[in-house]
């Protein structure tokens, strides 16, 4: 019987492979040339690390957890988030007032796995910590943008809703929301569009019950701040109109403190939010650290290929130029792989034959593995120091010298 | 209080990332020369992947093994090889009769940490799939050494031993060893460096009673075979003179079959086995899949450092060009994102400048970050379509038009 991968985990063969480091490779190329740092954390952290700093729901209910041979409480990560600020809160004496930093993080969840979702993904996190400016904030959405353009998204199909935390605080406030109840209020705002009004306002009352419908104006009129304006603004000048103030975005993630944003492909069936991020204070404190203030957003490889597959795109893969070197019998083998040597030194891909060493065999391989060129070593050539090059897509044939090569 | 990792697990901060990502490129490139196509595995595999296919000792020992929420028995996987081994079971049907593929697989073990060993690390797995051919060998030990001389090690503090597993099937019937006693005696030659020759008797006696301190000259003198004579042969030609024929050599992994190998920095403190590797028959058939002989080595990133280390060397890095692009007040600061976004296009590395805006401190800044250059967006050049270019180094300001940059 054959082994089988765990249900709803994803594996790599290489053409898939080959397709998913373009696409990280663009993505890696607008972020470094802004001068974002790539840094890696384990797959593995303690548990005391999401405690009360990451979704609730998703630790809870979609993490792996378990108990290691010396008794710790281990989760295999459902998010890069609280990592990063622990690596920071670990040496942040010695680390500079502005850290922009990227990382693309294998993360597991155990959700059930349904298309365009496995349970073990990339995600694209990439954060930019020291700086509670509205200029941070548009640096952030702008990346966020670029990397879709990168990989090749029509942008005119994707929107992007922004919100501001502090807006819901002040709701909070006005709607005489207790402190505790917050987090469930955030939820059910989240939740909002699958319910009808009615069955809105029957949950809203559990959380409050003096609110009534006339309340609902209140959720409904929250006006943005000056500062959500001015990244609007700022950030529609750079050429994405797409972005809109959304009083009704909230993210699930309860560290988000500022401003929260939303990428959305609107073309096809996939409407599901492609990148997510937004502003948080203090999540550094959090794990132990120094105050800072932080915004990041994440983006999985899943999500990015659902959205160019929405558009009915896919990733343009670079292929290299590869040469099988075939020599006639054992003889030739030392300098097949001498040959092979050589044109690897130049930067080609060159492929060594196997035995048996059988012409004809070895020009169907040839061609199996997309080599647009052989070159042949045989006895008769070699006598004056010469290979025969063959072009694979015309057949024409020259004799060229080892040396030349 | 700070939250720290887990004890033992390695993050690497943007320093630290650099000179592996540099370190992993120069493998990659030798590797992709040579035709191997990268491929990835899940790092959670099911249990069964791993009873009765890999080394004992990990799994029993040295694995993160676990239960999901729906009741399944999972490993954090430990190696990578068995992943291969399912992957290509899975899908063997459609992949080509030749398979060499590589993966860098981070993998776990619950080991005591200790200098030069980490609970977490990259490991670089290459194989070469359905060539049962000293050619293959010879390829697949020729990359071994390759990609260590690739990485920068001084190629003469670089022994490498190779073995055939088939002439200890010779030993086992010369010496009586009953096949159920064959693991047994393979992990006590393992052994065998940390044993006197009395303590290794005694042990001897134990697997066969009969055994007598005359039946050791069995164990001592086993001659090479044929085959592996040709392999060293050939890559001793390749200019790959540390190889030795080693009777001694054993290697754990109970799935090796025919000629396993081991590659040892010998200069400094630092004797552990930089790659590994060696030839499996059955293994494909262990997970399912239809029998195909193939031969694979591996290396951690770690032990590629600690070997660097031992010889007094590190990676050299290539430090991309950074500029800090510094608008001098609000006025000029959507100008200064132009500015990022040429240079960007172009290929540079162009940090943007956040507020407060004070010329100093963002030269300052310029400097912390390792720019070359500043570019100053500043009202009055302005004017005239002018930003002032400062080198870092010499201190040269010029004015520069927007449009040259």
């Amino acid at each position: 019987m054959q082994i089988q991968p765990l249900r709803g985990t994803r594996s790599l063969y290489p053409k898939e492979m080959r397709e998913r480091n373009t696409l990280l490779n663009a993505c890696r190329t607008i972020l470094e040339r802004a001068g974002y740092e790539e840094y890696e954390a384990p797959v593995l952290e303690p548990m005391a690390l999401y405690e009360a700093k990451s979704s609730a729901e998703i630790i809870e209910r979609q993490s792996y957890v378990f108990t290691d041979r010396g008794g710790e409480k281990i989760v295999v990560r459902p998010e890069l988030t609280p990592s990063f600020a622990r690596m920071v809160a670990n040496k942040q004496g010695e680390l500079p007032p502005l850290i922009r930093w990227f990382s693309f993080a294998d993360c597991w969840r155990y959700e059930r796995p349904q298309k365009g979702r496995t349970r073990n993904f990339l995600q694209i996190n990439v954060d930019f910590l020291g700086s509670d400016t509205g200029e941070a904030d548009v640096e952030a959405i702008d990346l966020a943008l670029s990397m879709l353009q990168a990989i090749g998204i029509d942008m005119r199909n994707v929107s992007m809703r922004v919100n501001d935390r502090k807006l819901f605080d002040v709701t909070c406030q006005t709607l005489a929301i207790a402190i505790e109840k917050k987090g469930q209020f955030l939820t059910l705002l989240d939740e909002r569009d699958k319910l009808t009004q009615e069955e809105f306002l029957t949950k809203l009352q559990t959380i409050n019950p003096e609110l009534n419908c006339t309340d609902l104006a209140v959720i409904d009129n929250v006006q943005p701040s000056e500062r959500l304006l001015a990244v609007i603004a700022s950030v529609q000048k750079l050429g994405w109109t797409q972005l809109v103030y959304d009083p009704n975005l909230i993210r699930g993630f309860s560290y988000y403190t500022g401003i929260v944003f939303e990428v959305v492909e609107t073309s096809g069936s996939f409407r599901r939010a492609v990148f997510g991020g937004g502003r948080y204070d203090n999540l550094l404190e959090a794990v132990g650290g120094k105050p800072m203030s932080g915004i990041g957003f994440a983006v999985s490889d899943v999500a990015l290929f659902a959205a160019l597959e929405a558009q009915e795109k896919s990733v343009a893969v670079d292929q290299p130029v590869k040469t099988l070197i075939i020599p006639l019998t054992n003889n030739e083998a030392p300098v097949a792989i001498d040959v092979a040597r050589r044109l690897r030194t130049k930067g080609n891909t060159a492929i060594l034959a196997i035995p048996p060493y059988e012409l004809k065999k070895q020009l169907t391989m040839a061609n199996r593995l997309g080599a647009s060129e052989v070159v042949i070593v045989a006895p008769e050539e070699l006598k004056t120091g010469n290979v025969i090059v063959k072009n694979m897509t015309t057949g024409e044939q020259r004799r060229v010298r080892v040396s030349d090569l």
